[in-house]
Protein backbone atom coordinates (compact mmCIF):
# COMPACT_ATOMS: atom_id res chain seq x y z
CA UNK A 1 0.00 0.00 0.00
CA UNK A 2 0.98 3.59 -0.58
CA UNK A 3 -0.43 5.54 2.36
CA UNK A 4 -0.46 9.31 2.55
CA UNK A 5 -1.94 12.37 4.15
CA UNK A 6 -3.56 14.99 1.95
CA UNK A 7 -5.11 18.38 2.54
CA UNK A 8 -4.15 21.75 4.01
CA UNK A 9 -1.59 21.99 6.82
CA UNK A 10 -3.16 20.93 10.09
CA UNK A 11 -6.25 19.51 8.37
CA UNK A 12 -4.70 16.51 6.64
CA UNK A 13 -6.78 13.42 6.00
CA UNK A 14 -5.53 9.90 5.43
CA UNK A 15 -5.60 8.40 2.00
CA UNK A 16 -4.13 5.65 -0.11
CA UNK A 17 -3.24 5.37 -3.76
CA UNK A 18 -5.37 3.13 -5.94
CA UNK A 19 -3.97 1.02 -8.79
CA UNK A 20 -4.17 4.01 -11.11
CA UNK A 21 -2.19 6.21 -8.70
CA UNK A 22 -5.19 8.27 -7.67
CA UNK A 23 -5.85 9.27 -4.07
CA UNK A 24 -8.64 7.44 -2.28
CA UNK A 25 -9.97 8.82 0.98
CA UNK A 26 -9.43 6.67 4.07
CA UNK A 27 -10.84 9.11 6.61
CA UNK A 28 -13.85 6.86 7.12
CA UNK A 29 -11.51 4.10 8.30
CA UNK A 30 -8.65 5.71 10.24
CA UNK A 31 -7.83 9.15 11.63
CA UNK A 32 -4.27 9.22 10.32
CA UNK A 33 -1.14 7.11 10.01
CA UNK A 34 0.24 7.35 13.51
CA UNK A 35 0.79 5.11 16.51
CA UNK A 36 -1.44 2.06 16.61
CA UNK A 37 -2.66 2.57 13.03
CA UNK A 38 0.82 1.45 11.98
CA UNK A 39 0.68 -1.86 13.84
CA UNK A 40 0.90 -4.92 11.58
CA UNK A 41 -2.72 -5.92 12.31
CA UNK A 42 -3.94 -2.40 11.57
CA UNK A 43 -2.13 -2.36 8.23
CA UNK A 44 -3.53 -5.81 7.44
CA UNK A 45 -7.04 -4.45 8.02
CA UNK A 46 -6.36 -1.61 5.58
CA UNK A 47 -4.91 -4.05 3.09
CA UNK A 48 -8.21 -5.92 3.07
CA UNK A 49 -10.00 -2.84 1.72
CA UNK A 50 -10.48 -2.53 -2.02
CA UNK A 51 -9.27 1.02 -2.73
CA UNK A 52 -11.75 1.29 -5.61
CA UNK A 53 -14.57 1.24 -3.05
CA UNK A 54 -13.18 4.33 -1.30
CA UNK A 55 -14.11 7.93 -2.22
CA UNK A 56 -11.94 9.27 -5.03
CA UNK A 57 -10.18 12.55 -4.33
CA UNK A 58 -10.15 14.76 -7.40
CA UNK A 59 -7.54 17.33 -8.22
CA UNK A 60 -4.07 17.62 -6.87
CA UNK A 61 -4.19 18.37 -3.15
CA UNK A 62 -1.21 19.24 -1.01
CA UNK A 63 0.41 16.23 0.63
CA UNK A 64 1.39 16.24 4.28
CA UNK A 65 4.13 14.13 5.79
CA UNK A 66 3.14 10.49 5.29
CA UNK A 67 3.51 9.66 9.00
CA UNK A 68 1.84 11.52 11.86
CA UNK A 69 2.61 11.61 15.56
CA UNK A 70 6.29 10.84 15.11
CA UNK A 71 7.92 10.72 18.54
CA UNK A 72 11.51 10.24 17.40
CA UNK A 73 13.19 11.26 14.20
CA UNK A 74 16.47 9.36 14.41
CA UNK A 75 19.16 9.91 11.82
CA UNK A 76 22.20 7.85 10.95
CA UNK A 77 25.33 9.80 10.13
CA UNK A 78 27.89 8.96 7.47
CA UNK A 79 26.15 5.71 6.55
CA UNK A 80 27.34 5.53 2.95
CA UNK A 81 31.03 4.85 2.50
CA UNK A 82 31.33 7.16 -0.49
CA UNK A 83 29.47 9.99 1.33
CA UNK A 84 31.76 9.63 4.34
CA UNK A 85 34.68 9.98 1.95
CA UNK A 86 33.31 13.15 0.31
CA UNK A 87 32.94 14.88 3.68
CA UNK A 88 36.46 13.87 4.66
CA UNK A 89 35.25 11.54 7.43
CA UNK A 90 36.23 7.93 7.94
CA UNK A 91 33.72 5.09 7.96
CA UNK A 92 32.39 4.80 11.52
CA UNK A 93 33.00 1.44 13.24
CA UNK A 94 29.42 1.50 14.50
CA UNK A 95 26.45 3.69 13.54
CA UNK A 96 26.55 7.37 14.41
CA UNK A 97 23.11 8.47 15.57
CA UNK A 98 21.61 11.86 16.14
CA UNK A 99 18.12 13.29 16.39
CA UNK A 100 16.28 15.64 14.13
CA UNK A 101 13.53 17.66 15.83
CA UNK A 102 10.09 16.28 15.02
CA UNK A 103 8.98 19.89 14.56
CA UNK A 104 11.08 19.89 11.37
CA UNK A 105 8.73 17.43 9.66
CA UNK A 106 6.75 18.81 6.70
CA UNK A 107 5.06 17.50 3.60
CA UNK A 108 7.13 16.28 0.67
CA UNK A 109 6.45 19.29 -1.52
CA UNK A 110 6.15 22.01 1.10
CA UNK A 111 8.46 25.01 0.80
CA UNK A 112 11.62 24.77 2.90
CA UNK A 113 12.88 27.68 4.95
CA UNK A 114 16.51 28.71 4.85
CA UNK A 115 16.81 29.82 8.48
CA UNK A 116 17.97 33.27 9.45
CA UNK A 117 21.71 33.36 9.76
CA UNK A 118 22.13 30.32 7.54
CA UNK A 119 25.27 30.18 5.45
CA UNK A 120 25.32 26.56 4.34
CA UNK A 121 21.90 24.99 3.77
CA UNK A 122 22.41 21.62 2.12
CA UNK A 123 20.42 18.60 0.93
CA UNK A 124 20.47 14.84 1.63
CA UNK A 125 18.19 12.28 -0.01
CA UNK A 126 17.59 9.46 2.46
CA UNK A 127 15.64 6.26 2.87
CA UNK A 128 13.24 6.69 5.79
CA UNK A 129 12.24 3.62 7.78
CA UNK A 130 8.93 3.89 9.64
CA UNK A 131 8.54 1.79 12.76
CA UNK A 132 5.27 -0.16 13.08
CA UNK A 133 5.63 -1.95 16.41
CA UNK A 134 7.47 -1.25 19.65
CA UNK A 135 11.01 -2.58 19.34
CA UNK A 136 13.24 -3.07 22.36
CA UNK A 137 16.34 -5.27 22.43
CA UNK A 138 15.32 -6.96 19.19
CA UNK A 139 17.71 -9.20 17.26
CA UNK A 140 18.69 -8.68 13.64
CA UNK A 141 16.76 -11.85 12.78
CA UNK A 142 13.47 -10.35 13.98
CA UNK A 143 14.18 -6.69 13.23
CA UNK A 144 12.23 -6.48 9.98
CA UNK A 145 9.01 -7.45 11.78
CA UNK A 146 9.09 -3.99 13.37
CA UNK A 147 9.19 -2.04 10.11
CA UNK A 148 5.85 -0.68 8.87
CA UNK A 149 7.29 0.71 5.69
CA UNK A 150 9.52 3.18 3.93
CA UNK A 151 9.47 6.72 2.63
CA UNK A 152 11.63 9.39 1.05
CA UNK A 153 13.21 11.96 3.35
CA UNK A 154 15.20 15.05 2.58
CA UNK A 155 17.47 15.41 5.61
CA UNK A 156 17.97 19.13 5.02
CA UNK A 157 21.07 20.27 6.88
CA UNK A 158 22.71 23.56 7.76
CA UNK A 159 26.40 22.71 7.71
CA UNK A 160 27.62 25.76 9.62
CA UNK A 161 25.05 25.18 12.38
CA UNK A 162 25.93 21.48 12.34
CA UNK A 163 29.70 21.68 12.47
CA UNK A 164 30.88 25.21 13.25
CA UNK A 165 28.55 26.21 16.11
CA UNK A 166 29.83 23.98 18.92
CA UNK A 167 27.63 20.99 18.18
CA UNK A 168 25.98 18.77 18.35
CA UNK A 169 24.77 17.96 14.84
CA UNK A 170 21.14 18.24 15.88
CA UNK A 171 21.63 22.01 15.82
CA UNK A 172 22.04 21.97 12.05
CA UNK A 173 19.42 19.32 11.38
CA UNK A 174 16.36 20.49 13.29
CA UNK A 175 15.33 23.79 11.74
CA UNK A 176 11.65 24.16 10.86
CA UNK A 177 10.78 22.48 7.53
CA UNK A 178 14.13 20.60 7.43
CA UNK A 179 12.38 17.23 7.30
CA UNK A 180 10.23 16.75 4.19
CA UNK A 181 8.73 13.25 4.58
CA UNK A 182 6.81 11.36 1.93
CA UNK A 183 4.98 11.48 -0.47
CA UNK A 184 3.92 8.01 0.64
CA UNK A 185 4.48 5.54 3.39
CA UNK A 186 5.05 2.47 1.23
CA UNK A 187 4.34 -0.60 3.33
CA UNK A 188 7.19 -3.05 3.76
CA UNK A 189 5.47 -5.82 1.75
CA UNK A 190 5.83 -3.70 -1.40
CA UNK A 191 9.60 -3.33 -1.13
CA UNK A 192 11.42 -6.51 -2.08
CA UNK A 193 14.83 -5.36 -0.94
CA UNK A 194 15.33 -2.07 0.89
CA UNK A 195 19.07 -2.44 0.24
CA UNK A 196 18.67 -2.20 -3.49
CA UNK A 197 16.81 1.02 -4.22
CA UNK A 198 18.05 3.69 -6.56
CA UNK A 199 17.96 7.22 -5.17
CA UNK A 200 18.54 10.61 -6.71
CA UNK A 201 18.42 14.33 -5.98
CA UNK A 202 18.55 17.34 -8.26
CA UNK A 203 18.95 21.06 -7.59
CA UNK A 204 17.31 23.26 -10.21
CA UNK A 205 17.23 20.23 -12.50
CA UNK A 206 20.94 19.40 -12.18
CA UNK A 207 21.57 15.96 -10.72
CA UNK A 208 23.79 15.96 -7.63
CA UNK A 209 22.97 12.68 -5.94
CA UNK A 210 22.67 9.46 -7.94
CA UNK A 211 23.11 6.51 -5.62
CA UNK A 212 21.60 3.35 -4.28
CA UNK A 213 20.79 2.00 -0.85
CA UNK A 214 23.10 -0.82 -1.94
CA UNK A 215 26.10 1.17 -0.72
CA UNK A 216 24.64 1.75 2.75
CA UNK A 217 27.15 0.67 5.40
CA UNK A 218 24.67 -0.35 8.11
CA UNK A 219 21.48 -1.68 6.54
CA UNK A 220 17.90 -1.37 7.74
CA UNK A 221 17.85 -4.72 9.52
CA UNK A 222 21.02 -3.93 11.43
CA UNK A 223 19.93 -0.40 12.31
CA UNK A 224 16.54 -1.40 13.76
CA UNK A 225 18.22 -4.01 15.95
CA UNK A 226 21.09 -1.70 16.88
CA UNK A 227 18.93 1.27 17.85
CA UNK A 228 16.60 -0.93 19.86
CA UNK A 229 19.52 -1.73 22.17
CA UNK A 230 19.68 1.94 23.15
CA UNK A 231 16.01 2.93 23.26
CA UNK A 232 12.56 1.61 22.50
CA UNK A 233 11.50 2.35 18.95
CA UNK A 234 7.78 3.16 18.87
CA UNK A 235 5.18 3.05 16.08
CA UNK A 236 5.55 6.22 14.02
CA UNK A 237 9.21 6.71 14.86
CA UNK A 238 11.29 7.38 11.77
CA UNK A 239 14.85 6.30 11.11
CA UNK A 240 16.52 8.31 8.37
CA UNK A 241 19.29 6.04 7.22
CA UNK A 242 21.89 8.38 5.80
CA UNK A 243 22.70 9.81 2.40
CA UNK A 244 24.77 8.75 -0.59
CA UNK A 245 27.42 11.05 -2.10
CA UNK A 246 26.62 14.31 -3.85
CA UNK A 247 25.68 16.75 -1.11
CA UNK A 248 26.56 20.41 -1.44
CA UNK A 249 29.32 20.10 1.13
CA UNK A 250 30.93 17.49 -1.10
CA UNK A 251 31.20 19.78 -4.13
CA UNK A 252 34.42 21.56 -4.99
CA UNK A 253 33.83 24.38 -4.41
CA UNK A 254 30.92 23.82 -1.99
CA UNK A 255 27.44 24.59 -3.26
CA UNK A 256 24.68 25.59 -0.85
CA UNK A 257 21.04 26.42 -1.33
CA UNK A 258 19.65 29.92 -1.79
CA UNK A 259 16.15 31.33 -1.94
CA UNK A 260 14.34 30.26 -5.10
CA UNK A 261 16.28 27.03 -5.56
CA UNK A 262 14.17 23.98 -6.30
CA UNK A 263 15.21 20.59 -5.02
CA UNK A 264 13.70 17.40 -6.43
CA UNK A 265 14.46 13.97 -5.07
CA UNK A 266 13.18 10.44 -5.12
CA UNK A 267 13.80 6.81 -4.29
CA UNK A 268 12.82 3.86 -6.48
CA UNK A 269 9.29 2.76 -5.60
CA UNK A 270 8.83 5.43 -2.95
CA UNK A 271 7.92 8.43 -5.08
CA UNK A 272 9.25 11.95 -5.50
CA UNK A 273 9.55 15.18 -3.53
CA UNK A 274 9.91 18.76 -4.74
CA UNK A 275 10.77 21.70 -2.50
CA UNK A 276 11.24 25.35 -3.27
CA UNK A 277 13.56 27.04 -0.79
CA UNK A 278 12.85 30.47 0.67
CA UNK A 279 14.66 32.81 3.03
CA UNK A 280 13.28 32.77 6.59
CA UNK B 1 0.74 26.64 40.66
CA UNK B 2 2.24 23.21 41.08
CA UNK B 3 0.76 21.07 38.32
CA UNK B 4 1.20 17.33 38.12
CA UNK B 5 -0.06 14.08 36.67
CA UNK B 6 -1.04 11.29 39.04
CA UNK B 7 -2.18 7.71 38.62
CA UNK B 8 -0.98 4.49 37.01
CA UNK B 9 1.23 4.58 33.92
CA UNK B 10 -0.84 5.39 30.87
CA UNK B 11 -3.86 6.42 32.94
CA UNK B 12 -2.51 9.58 34.50
CA UNK B 13 -4.90 12.37 35.42
CA UNK B 14 -4.07 16.05 35.85
CA UNK B 15 -3.92 17.54 39.31
CA UNK B 16 -2.59 20.48 41.22
CA UNK B 17 -1.31 20.92 44.72
CA UNK B 18 -3.42 22.88 47.18
CA UNK B 19 -1.97 25.19 49.84
CA UNK B 20 -1.50 22.22 52.14
CA UNK B 21 0.45 20.25 49.53
CA UNK B 22 -2.37 17.81 48.84
CA UNK B 23 -3.32 16.71 45.34
CA UNK B 24 -6.53 18.15 43.91
CA UNK B 25 -8.04 16.58 40.83
CA UNK B 26 -8.15 18.75 37.70
CA UNK B 27 -9.53 16.12 35.33
CA UNK B 28 -12.87 17.94 35.22
CA UNK B 29 -11.07 20.98 33.78
CA UNK B 30 -8.27 19.75 31.49
CA UNK B 31 -7.18 16.43 29.98
CA UNK B 32 -3.52 16.84 30.86
CA UNK B 33 -0.67 19.35 30.79
CA UNK B 34 0.29 19.26 27.16
CA UNK B 35 0.18 21.52 24.14
CA UNK B 36 -2.41 24.24 24.31
CA UNK B 37 -3.13 23.62 28.02
CA UNK B 38 0.28 25.19 28.64
CA UNK B 39 -0.53 28.44 26.82
CA UNK B 40 -0.44 31.53 29.06
CA UNK B 41 -4.21 32.04 28.79
CA UNK B 42 -4.87 28.39 29.66
CA UNK B 43 -2.68 28.62 32.74
CA UNK B 44 -4.42 31.87 33.71
CA UNK B 45 -7.74 30.05 33.56
CA UNK B 46 -6.42 27.35 35.88
CA UNK B 47 -5.00 29.99 38.19
CA UNK B 48 -8.50 31.40 38.63
CA UNK B 49 -9.69 28.12 40.17
CA UNK B 50 -9.68 27.79 43.95
CA UNK B 51 -7.92 24.44 44.50
CA UNK B 52 -9.98 23.88 47.65
CA UNK B 53 -13.08 23.53 45.44
CA UNK B 54 -11.51 20.63 43.52
CA UNK B 55 -11.84 16.95 44.51
CA UNK B 56 -9.20 15.93 47.03
CA UNK B 57 -7.11 12.89 46.09
CA UNK B 58 -6.41 10.76 49.13
CA UNK B 59 -3.42 8.54 49.60
CA UNK B 60 -0.11 8.70 47.84
CA UNK B 61 -0.60 7.91 44.16
CA UNK B 62 2.19 7.40 41.67
CA UNK B 63 3.20 10.59 39.87
CA UNK B 64 3.71 10.68 36.12
CA UNK B 65 5.95 13.12 34.29
CA UNK B 66 4.55 16.60 34.95
CA UNK B 67 4.35 17.44 31.23
CA UNK B 68 2.63 15.35 28.57
CA UNK B 69 2.96 15.33 24.81
CA UNK B 70 6.51 16.60 24.82
CA UNK B 71 7.67 16.89 21.22
CA UNK B 72 11.27 17.86 21.91
CA UNK B 73 13.47 17.09 24.89
CA UNK B 74 16.41 19.40 24.28
CA UNK B 75 19.45 19.24 26.52
CA UNK B 76 22.27 21.69 27.02
CA UNK B 77 25.72 20.17 27.41
CA UNK B 78 28.44 21.36 29.77
CA UNK B 79 26.43 24.36 30.92
CA UNK B 80 28.01 24.73 34.35
CA UNK B 81 31.60 25.88 34.34
CA UNK B 82 32.56 23.66 37.27
CA UNK B 83 30.89 20.58 35.68
CA UNK B 84 32.72 21.22 32.40
CA UNK B 85 35.94 21.28 34.41
CA UNK B 86 35.21 17.97 36.18
CA UNK B 87 34.65 16.18 32.86
CA UNK B 88 37.87 17.63 31.45
CA UNK B 89 36.04 19.75 28.88
CA UNK B 90 36.46 23.45 28.27
CA UNK B 91 33.61 25.95 28.59
CA UNK B 92 31.85 26.03 25.23
CA UNK B 93 31.79 29.42 23.46
CA UNK B 94 28.11 28.89 22.67
CA UNK B 95 25.59 26.35 23.96
CA UNK B 96 26.07 22.70 23.06
CA UNK B 97 22.69 21.16 22.33
CA UNK B 98 21.60 17.57 21.92
CA UNK B 99 18.32 15.70 22.09
CA UNK B 100 17.09 13.15 24.55
CA UNK B 101 14.45 10.77 23.17
CA UNK B 102 10.98 11.70 24.40
CA UNK B 103 10.42 7.97 24.96
CA UNK B 104 12.88 8.27 27.88
CA UNK B 105 10.44 10.42 29.87
CA UNK B 106 9.04 8.81 33.04
CA UNK B 107 7.57 9.91 36.33
CA UNK B 108 9.82 11.44 39.00
CA UNK B 109 9.81 8.36 41.23
CA UNK B 110 9.55 5.61 38.65
CA UNK B 111 12.25 2.95 38.63
CA UNK B 112 15.07 3.58 36.18
CA UNK B 113 16.46 0.84 33.95
CA UNK B 114 20.18 0.30 33.61
CA UNK B 115 20.17 -0.78 29.97
CA UNK B 116 21.65 -4.07 28.84
CA UNK B 117 25.29 -3.65 28.06
CA UNK B 118 25.59 -0.57 30.23
CA UNK B 119 28.91 0.00 31.93
CA UNK B 120 28.63 3.60 33.05
CA UNK B 121 25.12 4.70 34.04
CA UNK B 122 25.36 8.13 35.65
CA UNK B 123 23.17 10.87 37.09
CA UNK B 124 22.63 14.59 36.44
CA UNK B 125 20.25 16.84 38.36
CA UNK B 126 18.99 19.55 36.00
CA UNK B 127 16.58 22.45 35.87
CA UNK B 128 13.94 21.70 33.25
CA UNK B 129 12.31 24.59 31.41
CA UNK B 130 8.86 23.86 29.98
CA UNK B 131 7.81 25.88 26.94
CA UNK B 132 4.32 27.38 27.03
CA UNK B 133 4.02 29.17 23.71
CA UNK B 134 5.53 28.68 20.26
CA UNK B 135 8.87 30.47 20.15
CA UNK B 136 10.62 31.23 16.88
CA UNK B 137 13.37 33.82 16.45
CA UNK B 138 12.56 35.39 19.81
CA UNK B 139 14.84 37.93 21.44
CA UNK B 140 16.31 37.59 24.90
CA UNK B 141 14.10 40.47 26.02
CA UNK B 142 10.92 38.55 25.22
CA UNK B 143 12.20 35.01 25.85
CA UNK B 144 10.69 34.58 29.32
CA UNK B 145 7.18 35.10 27.93
CA UNK B 146 7.51 31.67 26.32
CA UNK B 147 8.27 29.77 29.52
CA UNK B 148 5.31 28.01 31.16
CA UNK B 149 7.31 26.84 34.13
CA UNK B 150 10.04 24.70 35.59
CA UNK B 151 10.61 21.19 36.84
CA UNK B 152 13.27 18.84 38.13
CA UNK B 153 14.89 16.49 35.62
CA UNK B 154 17.36 13.69 36.13
CA UNK B 155 19.27 13.61 32.84
CA UNK B 156 20.32 9.99 33.34
CA UNK B 157 23.31 9.27 31.10
CA UNK B 158 25.24 6.20 30.00
CA UNK B 159 28.77 7.53 29.60
CA UNK B 160 30.13 4.64 27.53
CA UNK B 161 27.19 4.86 25.12
CA UNK B 162 27.58 8.64 25.08
CA UNK B 163 31.29 8.94 24.49
CA UNK B 164 32.81 5.59 23.53
CA UNK B 165 30.33 4.26 20.99
CA UNK B 166 30.94 6.63 18.07
CA UNK B 167 28.48 9.31 19.09
CA UNK B 168 26.54 11.33 19.12
CA UNK B 169 25.68 11.97 22.76
CA UNK B 170 22.00 11.20 22.16
CA UNK B 171 23.00 7.52 22.14
CA UNK B 172 23.85 7.64 25.84
CA UNK B 173 21.00 9.94 26.84
CA UNK B 174 17.91 8.36 25.31
CA UNK B 175 17.52 4.97 26.97
CA UNK B 176 14.05 4.13 28.27
CA UNK B 177 13.40 5.71 31.70
CA UNK B 178 16.45 8.00 31.40
CA UNK B 179 14.29 11.12 31.76
CA UNK B 180 12.49 11.35 35.13
CA UNK B 181 10.50 14.60 34.94
CA UNK B 182 8.69 16.22 37.85
CA UNK B 183 7.20 15.91 40.42
CA UNK B 184 5.57 19.21 39.47
CA UNK B 185 5.45 21.71 36.71
CA UNK B 186 5.87 24.84 38.80
CA UNK B 187 4.52 27.77 36.85
CA UNK B 188 6.95 30.58 36.11
CA UNK B 189 5.14 33.11 38.30
CA UNK B 190 6.16 31.08 41.38
CA UNK B 191 9.88 31.22 40.65
CA UNK B 192 11.37 34.62 41.39
CA UNK B 193 14.74 33.91 39.83
CA UNK B 194 15.44 30.70 37.91
CA UNK B 195 19.15 31.57 38.12
CA UNK B 196 19.25 31.31 41.88
CA UNK B 197 17.92 27.87 42.79
CA UNK B 198 19.80 25.41 44.94
CA UNK B 199 19.99 21.88 43.55
CA UNK B 200 21.20 18.62 44.98
CA UNK B 201 21.49 14.90 44.24
CA UNK B 202 22.28 11.95 46.47
CA UNK B 203 23.08 8.32 45.72
CA UNK B 204 22.09 5.95 48.51
CA UNK B 205 21.91 8.93 50.79
CA UNK B 206 25.39 10.26 50.05
CA UNK B 207 25.38 13.74 48.56
CA UNK B 208 27.19 14.00 45.22
CA UNK B 209 25.74 17.14 43.65
CA UNK B 210 25.26 20.30 45.69
CA UNK B 211 25.02 23.25 43.37
CA UNK B 212 22.96 26.19 42.25
CA UNK B 213 21.57 27.40 38.97
CA UNK B 214 23.60 30.50 39.78
CA UNK B 215 26.67 28.91 38.16
CA UNK B 216 24.88 28.11 34.90
CA UNK B 217 26.88 29.49 31.97
CA UNK B 218 23.99 30.15 29.60
CA UNK B 219 20.86 31.05 31.56
CA UNK B 220 17.23 30.27 30.80
CA UNK B 221 16.53 33.59 29.08
CA UNK B 222 19.51 33.20 26.79
CA UNK B 223 18.78 29.54 26.01
CA UNK B 224 15.16 30.07 24.99
CA UNK B 225 16.18 32.85 22.65
CA UNK B 226 19.20 30.94 21.35
CA UNK B 227 17.35 27.71 20.63
CA UNK B 228 14.51 29.56 18.95
CA UNK B 229 16.99 30.73 16.29
CA UNK B 230 17.52 27.11 15.26
CA UNK B 231 14.04 25.63 15.60
CA UNK B 232 10.55 26.49 16.80
CA UNK B 233 10.04 25.65 20.44
CA UNK B 234 6.50 24.36 20.97
CA UNK B 235 4.28 24.15 24.04
CA UNK B 236 5.31 21.09 26.01
CA UNK B 237 8.87 21.06 24.74
CA UNK B 238 11.39 20.71 27.56
CA UNK B 239 14.82 22.26 27.79
CA UNK B 240 17.06 20.51 30.28
CA UNK B 241 19.64 23.13 31.11
CA UNK B 242 22.68 21.15 32.18
CA UNK B 243 24.08 19.87 35.43
CA UNK B 244 26.35 21.22 38.16
CA UNK B 245 29.44 19.30 39.33
CA UNK B 246 29.28 15.98 41.11
CA UNK B 247 28.34 13.43 38.49
CA UNK B 248 29.74 9.89 38.71
CA UNK B 249 32.09 10.55 35.81
CA UNK B 250 33.62 13.38 37.83
CA UNK B 251 34.56 11.17 40.81
CA UNK B 252 38.06 9.84 41.26
CA UNK B 253 37.77 6.95 40.71
CA UNK B 254 34.55 7.10 38.67
CA UNK B 255 31.38 5.89 40.35
CA UNK B 256 28.51 4.52 38.30
CA UNK B 257 25.08 3.21 39.20
CA UNK B 258 24.25 -0.43 39.80
CA UNK B 259 21.00 -2.29 40.37
CA UNK B 260 19.47 -1.43 43.74
CA UNK B 261 21.00 2.02 43.98
CA UNK B 262 18.61 4.76 44.99
CA UNK B 263 19.02 8.27 43.62
CA UNK B 264 17.29 11.24 45.23
CA UNK B 265 17.43 14.72 43.81
CA UNK B 266 15.71 18.06 44.06
CA UNK B 267 15.73 21.72 43.18
CA UNK B 268 14.65 24.54 45.48
CA UNK B 269 10.91 25.16 45.08
CA UNK B 270 10.49 22.43 42.47
CA UNK B 271 10.24 19.33 44.66
CA UNK B 272 12.08 16.06 44.89
CA UNK B 273 12.58 12.87 42.89
CA UNK B 274 13.54 9.38 44.02
CA UNK B 275 14.49 6.55 41.68
CA UNK B 276 15.55 3.01 42.33
CA UNK B 277 17.75 1.61 39.59
CA UNK B 278 17.33 -1.91 38.19
CA UNK B 279 19.12 -3.98 35.61
CA UNK B 280 17.30 -4.17 32.25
Amino acid sequence: MKLLHYGPLGQEKPGMLDKDGRIRDLSGKVANFAGSTLLPESLDALRAIDPMTLPLIEGNPRLGACVAGTGKFICIGLNYSDHAAETGATVPPEPIIFMKATSAIVGPNDPVEIPRGSLKTDWEVELGVVIGKTAKYVSEAEAMDYVAGYCVINDVSERAFQAERQGQWTKGKSCDTFGPTGPWLVTADEIDDPQNLKMHLEVNGRKFQDGSTKTMIYGVRYLVSYLSQFMSLLPGDIISTGTPPGVGLGQKPNIFLKAGDVVTLGIEGLGMQRQEFYQG
